[in-house]
């Protein structure tokens, strides 16, 4: 469903500026198309997952009740799905919006949130991978625990570094289970065919101070998706530059957890192409060779 | 129930400052009387609707469980009800709440988020609007689709204006199908027998660009309607003027979507009755004459 | 399970710089082990109960459905319970967490929210409270209501004051109903075994201004006591003043209650020993001599 769109020509380890210049196109389209954004999050933090969306540019709407998230998720232009509270009603609602996603080709994006030794979002991450997400995001942990590579961690944080899922990430991709795979940490790991390892070295310690700073990326790479058709990688890597640059230039102004969290939402509201290219330190390699 | 209330002369078209007086005295009210409002609302907006109410100066209670919702707004002094995420269990709370609140005599909102397409809460909200709440609030697609109007919009933001909804609007409190319509836009539209269409043109851009800007006005108009028995027009007046002229001030001082929340709070809570008579932009128009 | 901690010299009514000091020596332990707290809380609060653990140095996991609360309840360093929006679901994962708290010794505070007239979490808080919670959280009201010892109020706000509920709170924990009682209020009092009646007076009234002031306080009591084992009553001190005190540095700065709210995680995030001794105060009673 999601042909190949051309890629800047890939660097190995080098500083890649094309990529920052392509994440300011992606953020320009992003705030000229306001995509709207079928939600099913979970509600801890679906009011700020909403709020980044609107300060985006994009719309969000949060459709998580059976026989209205199929058919709101074959006319939204992206889709997301957290596993964070997972109740009987939005589990259904879940997987009944990601199966007419599929149908509709509607992009969508699975948020593994603590997916790993706690059985019922487990399951329900695993269900809903094997119904091919454009683009799986969470952290190493839940990246790991919800392709079968490890039991996950304790709760929300991740365990296990950034590199740690990079091979289970590749493999993901290279076998076409998901389009992309956007790994969060200090440094945040892009890996799709085509682009191979892509790092985003921006971001703030802010954004694990607060809750859903890693739930709310997942919406935003959402959003991407519907401005970057058939290239999932690109939209995972704009959308983590421009979330965690927000960021980054945030924190600078703020005086803790609580008024980074207002700056923040400013940032990404204000945030201009200038800014991305200046700020963004994106690298990349080349895929790896299989052997 | 709500018997006919003195309400200002209506000159047609021009400026009608005694609505400002009107909505400082009734802002005073609220104040001084700290209405309980019960808020059966979408899991996205309920932290933000509680401290809009607080910031006002009433209370709010969630109480969206069965048997506990008609039994608690049997002596709330409002009730709101809200469709934004209609699980089976707050759904049957907000009818259960619904049947109380006219049985006692509580004023109550209903506010029709995203009503039209999506089928559980469009049957919901004629359910409940069958059920002759004191003010009806949404945007014009939403007003429209639950008056039966139109198909609605395609989730939460309006697709047509405000004006397009003045005749059903008018036609639904002529009726008696409601009380008061409150239309919200740009500019807000109230409709209600006696008052005719007024207008409130405060506002800014910046209540389209959080979560909430609209849901949280339909708790404001429920805490307006416990101090104006039998005035749902009045109440629906002032609680726009209010919110809306809140929402105007902190605009000024905010750097972006992030800031404007939490200055909004802040606004509402040291909203003068000077602010209210210095800022207010209402107009009101004679009721149309039937034919 | 928990057995008595040393506890410092109590000195009848006068002042107990003591504590300050232990207070600030609580703290530090919080950030050093960074307690993951396991949260099943209503839904209104969920996002800034776990902005406040995290803010603290602590960590929050809202596991709320069933089959993952009592596991979860088993690997966390401590559990809160509150029945603010007691749904099916969360009502049958509340009590699997709470057996396998008590089971697995981990720590956890009972938030009885709004007990009283209502009929659902009322029962769910008196067979909550028939497992013997570490610590029992509440204002006046809904401790008396949840104690059998009155009706309880309307809604969220207490109707009676803290000095009402001392005797009650100090029958239950006497009686080993549970180890200690957090009565808020303007003063909050404080009532375990060994401690007897600590009085702490600091906060700010704006915590009565925004939606969840009380329910964040229930989830830092239950990280204080992670950090506390057998000393519920120490916990429940230290976890008082930090969040009183961090509120009341906050509200200094703020310019009403929208600007608190993120002023108040900024400070309890930076809520230096110093601070806590400086600002603390502290006042203790001898135990109560038994007839």
């Amino acid at each position: 469903m999601h042909t190949a769109a051309p890629v800047p020509a890939a660097s190995a380890g080098g500083p890649a500026p094309d990529w920052a210049e392509r994440t300011a196109t992606l953020l320009e389209a992003v705030r000229a198309r306001g995509p709207l954004v079928h939600c099913i999050t979970n509600t801890v933090v679906q009011n700020v997952t909403a709020n980044v969306l609107l300060a985006l540019g994009a719309s969000a709407a949060m459709v998580d009740v059976v026989t209205e998230a199929g058919p709101f998720a074959r006319v939204a232009d992206a889709l997301l799905v957290n596993t964070g509270t997972p109740h009987a009603e939005p589990r259904a609602a879940a997987l009944e919006a990601a199966v007419a996603a599929v149908e509709a080709g509607t992009p969508w994006v699975l948020d593994p949130v603590a997916v790993g030794s706690l059985p019922v979002r487990t399951a329900l991450a695993r269900d809903l991978l094997a119904l091919h997400p454009t683009v799986l995001r969470g952290n190493a942990s839940e990246v790991l625990a919800v392709l079968g590579a490890s039991a996950g961690g304790r709760g929300v944080d991740s365990t296990v570094g950034t590199d740690d899922a990079r091979h289970a990430a590749q493999d993901a991709s290279d076998g076409r289970r998901v389009a992309a795979v956007a790994v969060s940490g200090p440094v945040d790991l892009l890996v799709a065919p085509g682009i191979g390892a892509v790092r985003v070295a921006n971001g703030t310690e802010l954004l694990t101070r607060i809750t859903g700073g890693g739930c709310a990326l997942g919406a935003v790479v959402a959003a991407f998706t519907a401005v970057s058709p058939g290239d999932a990688g690109a939209a995972a890597v704009a959308a983590t530059a421009v979330h965690t640059i927000a960021a980054e230039l945030a924190a600078r102004e703020a005086g803790g957890p609580g008024t980074f969290q207002p700056l923040f939402l400013d940032r990404l509201a204000s945030l201009s192409p200038e800014d991305v290219v200046r700020e963004a330190r994106i690298t990349v390699e080349a895929p790896a060779v299989a052997a």
